[in-house]
């Protein structure tokens, strides 16, 4: 697609045998970011949007974009111990061991309709636990939205209750 | 100032005795980002910017922002290991220790006039880091930027070759 231009392949990051996108290209390029935007806010289809949700910590850059551009609050989904307020928090696994993300309490309200965005989508696992913090908070999901999908990694097979776009695969 | 309402003080956060003050009631009010951003933006007088720096991980929020609004290329600055391509790095004191910032070496060219935004101006260490890993690409502080202050911690004192704005304190 043609926002792949902007994506740098950057083999054996960050271990050997994993073959990493890197969207600092993309971040340096006004017109790349441009477009990506729109690519991202066409898919809404002027759905309403109450808050976006931007994943720590690559999921900050379009996901203030798409809250600025929306007008809405942004909401910064974190590691633990990152935010200084009243959190939940929901776990996931990783390859070995577990991690977890945060939320302010008084992010969400009751009804806030949601929008979810982070950079990649691979196994699923964060955008899942994403998802229970959200609704968790009594938030309603309007989409989970990436910049990228990693197909044979089924993401999708986590969050197939969800409406789910990425920009590129 | 008037942005101050936008800020939460949190005590006691990351521990006993500091004083937190949380931008995250700020992020979720587009009024009162768009009042921030204005304000940072009209500290630069129009001045010509090539790029603008974001610092992990609270500087990407206004950082993207700014760059957007000046349409110019956006840079993330990060901790170790977390960016893929070629790096340089510069080190900074913590209380206890040292840690590290990194740049991609593609990411500034000679003479670019570079932007740096980051959340607080504390004790002016990674502030001082960022510097570094500017000039050591060739490129230009225009100013180094933030949305607050800390003046008791003195951090202008590390940075004072450069101008400094700080949109609240």
């Amino acid at each position: 697609m043609a926002l792949d231009k902007y994506i740098r392949i950057v083999p054996d990051f960050p271990k050997e045998g994993i073959v990493f996108k890197d969207i600092t290209p993309l971040l340096l390029d006004p017109e790349g970011r441009k477009e990506c935007l729109t690519m991202l806010l066409s898919s809404l289809h002027s759905k309403k949007i109450d808050k976006v949700i931007g994943v720590e910590s690559r999921g900050f850059f379009f996901g203030m974009l798409l809250a600025e551009a929306l007008q809405v609050g942004f909401i910064p989904v974190r590691k633990p111990k990152k935010l200084p307020f009243t959190t939940i928090s929901a776990s996931y696994d990783l390859e070995y061991g577990t991690d977890a993300l945060e939320i302010h309490t008084d992010a969400i309200q009751k009804g806030d309709r949601v929008l979810i965005h982070d950079d990649v989508l691979a196994t699923g696992g964060t955008a899942k636990a994403v998802c229970e913090l959200v609704e968790q908070l009594g938030g309603e999901i309007v989409q989970l939205n990436f910049l990228m999908e990693i197909p044979f990694l089924k993401g999708r097979d986590k969050i197939k209750n969800y409406e789910i776009f990425a920009a590129m695969q």
